[in-house]
């Protein structure tokens, strides 16, 4: 994994500012952690309000980091004065989300213009080990010409 | 789409016990609506705390909602004794989650004795109108001779 | 499943002229055998060069068959003058894609502006009985001012 | 990218036997060109036959070369006396396949009792150069007490 070229001032406070605006990080707990062009690493303590029947966290909270992370990743490299979506995502759970922290790393694929493709792999630590819990394509789209908070028009693709 | 069999009393309790040992429900607020076999739907009213950054549903409920109505839709069809878990999903997002509820249908596609394929449809209802505004397509996975509690074996696949 | 609506003249046209153009679809042998607005249905016979080690249908026949008529699905709401490009899919194998005729039936569930999002179902038929083996997820996008042909610019998403 | 493990003999025996049964691989002309413990490459060679409309390789060629290279790297891990099938699988497509040759490279990332999740990575070379084309996720299933021959079971998962 490479080290990601930084981001401009202009694009960090863009993406700070867009996940400031989320209820559902604050929800979660979940904080920004790494953020680069083409890149960008969420992370989350575990707690018991997030977890399934086995006590582990939720598959549905390791697809929102897998999600969200590529979101971001995704429109760190998408121009000023657009806004980004998540149109479709793909995850594989690949062992049990148990541990104290969950982190999902989003790294850009394919830089298109109009889609840039994201992968996202999420990791538990657990006493120190870090386990490779799930993996995920995502597709997110660039609106241009829209705001990116509360008054875009109702499209999605 | 077709009225599903109704679910012998013990399936039904089983997964009502599950659905309430997932702490990640009760911290969304999200309700069992309806549960046959090879059928669960769910439901979640909105709140600034579950939003993305245009004031939306974020795509990460959805998917919560999506994969975990498949999760008790591909449970309904496995065996006493037996656990489930969710190996991977795909969810595409059709358009914006707008409105003051947010539901996920789920219906068993192809029950397998390993996997279950279950397919999952997400709807938004504003001012009286529903929107589709997601389509998942899920694997379960059923585990026998687990428990469907906090001791299960780590292993997921 | 409903009756689509019956295409234009031109845009029947214009999609028979792109699937002659394919000349993968001449090598499997595949037919194009029903199209409508937002539909389309493609079939090919079983042919031993077409199995997988255990002698049925391989999936990548199956794959190819669900990407494709997803895309002319797609292509048959786009506007004239565009062309169209699958930018991703997902496929459940479901059972054994064992008979004498495979088809793939795929229809429109979101005809966006930029991505179309259409669901194909693939069937095969073994002693005049239909088994649905495979169901798949298509993202097709639309490019205008493109034609349809080879000389379109090198640019996908 | 690491040098995976050698096979061992009769894994290597198992698994070249197994790709000489598929007629698809032959009908394409698909060469076997790389194959270690939870990793195997294909490749095939650009013809007119294998394309879509604006010339390059279809989709579906991609798609074959993506699932089928995992389903070995699947089976390279898979016990003696298993048979392997494809259960899902999701491809993005990144770049317009353009090129003399097309190679996708599968790797194991979870070797699972039951399930073995794999990536494939698909290039395209042309006048020398490779451009990553396509990037897939594959779920592989282990059969096991079944035959890889013609003999199989009627079941698929």
């Amino acid at each position: 994994m490479n080290t990601p070229a930084q981001l401009s001032p202009e694009a960090d406070a863009r993406i700070r500012t867009s996940f400031a605006r989320q209820g559902f990080m604050e929800k979660l707990g979940v904080e920004l952690r790494g953020l680069g062009a083409g890149m960008c690493e969420l992370a989350v303590a575990f707690d018991a309000s997030l977890t399934q029947q086995h006590g582990f966290f939720h598959a549905g909270v390791a697809a929102t980091l897998a999600d969200n992370a590529a979101g971001y990743a995704g429109y760190s490299v998408m121009p000023e004065g657009s806004t980004v979506l998540t149109t479709e995502f793909k995850i594989n759970l690949l062992a049990p989300a148990r541990g104290e922290m969950m982190r999902a790393r989003a790294e850009v694929i394919k830089p298109g213009r109009t889609l840039v493709i994201v992968r996202s792999e999420v990791y538990c630590s657990a006493d120190g080990t870090e386990t490779h819990v799930a993996t995920a394509l995502v597709t997110t789209m660039c609106l241009v010409d829209k705001g990116d908070g509360p008054s875009i028009a109702a499209r999605s693709i």
